[in-house]
């Protein structure tokens, strides 16, 4: 059995062994029961330690693909206990299962990083200091903007990104999601009409519904939205607002130029509508451009520190002109009591001793050879890219295959679970386009799925 | 200076000193710049040791009523930097202020339990334990219905108040606040008509108007709201729910008997009413009665562990029937991708290892002699009580002094801040009953405050 181990990569040897096991169970179809080779014999034909390889074998009888045997060693685990997620909403799309799968399906279209990447060193230390040392934030409710320390850090950093604002204009929130939630129910009302891109952010579309508030389709191009289309919505139906992923946009992880940037402030200006700005995955790259809301300070901006350090903590934040501020810090309060000051604390200590920063240096850095390595197997295997993100977590493509399960067939195989078809349109409507999270595609079981789509060998079917 | 320590109160002998100190502050009108006594001749005076007297006036220097003058000991701050807070909105009322109030007043309407109550030890052991232990939480989104695990305790413990359900039927929310905003929006419209109890909620009646839900006022008597009031409401607005705080009533500290509480059920049923019962206080006694959730499991149920161990947490419940827990969790999960799967890691620690068992034991009985107390100090004053709670945070009382502003200018001179006159009531109406915090009441300051409310010695003024 041999494993292709890199040991230069920055995939944990334990993991890369678990993704190598995983896509050998399910590539090969063994049966039931089948014994796998000892731990001894893996490491040594594998040049590994075998600590690393019981490990490793641990964690995939956590997941319920191999059964310990004790002397006996490890066996195939009954396959038939494999839970498949199907037909899910949208709004269950990061939520952890009520129980664990009892086999992790690879979730090629996810909206976050892989459980390999976590770290949990710093935070711990961030956890154990703060309960430590700021015992007040253990018990207190919040203040109705949130921690005036973590707004100045988070503001600090936003400045790098040319968006600057007062302390009075930023509020935290309990992630991201209640950030866009007191926007929606705050600023519009049932029967207001409001500018969403697609493809784009599926728990948006379920939010707006929620509220009855009426979306007006624009379509994302990789440059940012249609502008003829967008200004021709404008023109005809006046929305009130306009809600924008303009960087490493979810899921084409396309980026808004400059020059549509201020093209699309212009038209907002003239037609009196609001942009929200949603940059919840603005920390997954450090290139160039400019925000919207470092170009004109009537933007709402929106963003979160669930897609980087942790999605429990419930930390984002939202920027904007006071006056608005107030009124959502007012609903906030109201509906919620605001968030939590130890998560708030701890997330303080994490920018302060610049922990936060190198973390999402390293993410970066993980990132962009992933990217480049997922665009080359997209390549090898013939999909069609909707452009080349420069950022971000993913990558919006589509096999060439025009035979849909031949590609469902090959994504079962490899225990692979695509993104849906249907969740990232507004109006539900389905598209063989799939978000591509270019964090999981290296996965061999992934690297396998790609390879047995390439259209020249549909005799691997 | 005769300090007037209580060696065998369950009050830490340093907060009895920052109390009394702070009481001899307000009440002896010394003058900023004054210099206190040597923390050694505070000690010998009251048989102390001299370390909790500096740690006493440590903690008070933080709170700017002294100054430190190094070798020169402690003097009086400047009193013109306190800051009084008069006004706020109803939602601020739990709300931490945005800085620390330079001096901070006693809040005697508070509705939480004082700072030197908190325990921090079994917390911060339990966070300490979870960050180590249960990395997965400090990551993962939630899943819809929160942690099973935490579920299950609950669940338990809701066995031992009557209300029992299956874990499909039970979901955790941020705080209670969460529970009941999800409640309001997912079952309710704009238009619709809702009974609450007056005096009630102060948060509940904002979030009330937030979603453009009318409130019909029952009045609340201390056996539980006026049924002949109640029935006639239903009769003729046919109101499409009803909100009740049943036991430990929130501001009156009433609670429901089991006779009313059936009669309201009987209403409830033949009205076709929703009763949302909201028990957030119900950690905080141990007596018998019966809660409407325990009677009719139609009845929605609401509870936190906001009051007891810890507002920051955000951890809170909603029990109900299946149907409409799967109707709220699909609304929690696109308005807040659920609450923090740490924080509820925490509280299930908390919960399995008895300490919070222990904890809310060491409140009650703390309690429970705060209340006798509190009551015997509003008798002697001569206030006007309603009812006599058995349980719970809240006496509701007036003076009998007709004068309104001698009763302010004695919670001035004593730095009492006391309830707002107008929150408790649904429309904003104002009286002269306030909310006292049974936890605050024994502090020198109350104790000093209600003696000079007595009506038989205005001189006083």
């Amino acid at each position: 059995m041999e494993l292709r181990i890199d040991r230069q990569a920055l995939v944990p040897v334990v993991q890369q062994i678990v993704d190598a096991l995983t896509c050998w169970l399910h590539a090969s179809e063994v049966s039931p029961g089948t014994r796998l080779p000892s731990v001894r014999q893996i490491a040594r034909a594998n040049l590994l330690s075998q600590s690393c390889v019981a490990q490793a074998c641990e964690r995939l009888v956590t997941q319920g693909l191999l059964v310990s045997r004790q002397a006996a060693g490890y066996a195939v685990a009954d396959p038939s206990r494999v839970v498949s997620a199907t037909h899910e909403p949208s709004w269950l799309e990061g939520a952890e299962p009520e129980r664990q799968p009892v086999s992790a399906e690879l979730r090629l279209g996810c909206g976050g990083l892989p459980e390999s990447w976590r770290e949990t060193d710093d935070l711990s230390y961030a956890i154990q200091h703060v309960s430590r040392s700021d015992t007040a934030s253990l018990f207190n409710y919040s203040s109705a903007l949130g921690s005036l320390a973590l707004r100045q850090q988070i503001l600090k950093r936003l400045k790098l990104l040319g968006v600057t604002a007062q302390d009075s204009c930023i509020m935290t929130t309990a992630g991201a999601s209640q950030g866009l939630d007191l926007i929606v129910r705050t600023l519009f009302k049932a029967g207001d009409r409001v500018v969403v891109e697609s493809p784009g952010y599926p728990l948006l579309f379920d939010l707006l519904r929620l509220h009855g508030v009426l979306m007006l389709e624009v379509p994302r191009a990789a440059p940012g939205p249609d502008m003829d289309v967008l200004e021709a919505l404008m023109r005809e139906h006046k929305p009130q607002g306009l809600f924008i992923n303009s960087f490493y946009h979810n899921p084409t992880g396309s980026s808004l130029t400059s020059v549509m940037a201020r093209h699309l402030l212009q038209l907002a200006k003239a037609y009196g509508v609001q942009v929200i700005e949603d940059d919840v995955y603005a920390d997954l790259y450090s290139g160039s451009g400019s925000r919207l809301a470092a170009l004109d300070d009537s933007v709402i901006y929106v963003g979160s520190f669930s897609k980087t350090l942790s999605s429990s903590l419930r930390v984002g934040f939202v920027v904007a002109n006071c006056e608005v501020i107030a009124q959502l810090a007012e609903v906030k309060m109201i509906s919620s009591m605001g968030a939590s000051p130890f998560s708030e604390s701890v997330l303080t200590c994490l920018l302060a001793n610049g922990a936060y920063r190198k973390l999402v240096q390293r993410q970066r850095q993980r990132l962009n050879s992933d990217r480049l390595a997922a665009l080359q197997l997209l390549e090898d295997a013939e999909w069609e890219v909707f452009g080349k993100p420069a950022g971000g977590l993913f990558i919006w493509a589509r096999s060439r295959i025009s035979d849909e399960e031949q590609v469902r067939t090959a994504a079962r195989r490899f225990g692979i679970r695509l993104s849906s078809k249907t969740a990232f349109n507004p109006a539900g409507e389905a598209s063989d386009w799939r978000r591509i999270n270019v964090a999981y595609a290296c996965d061999p079981r992934a690297r396998a799925f790609f390879q047995a789509t390439a259209p020249d060998r549909p005799q691997a079917f």
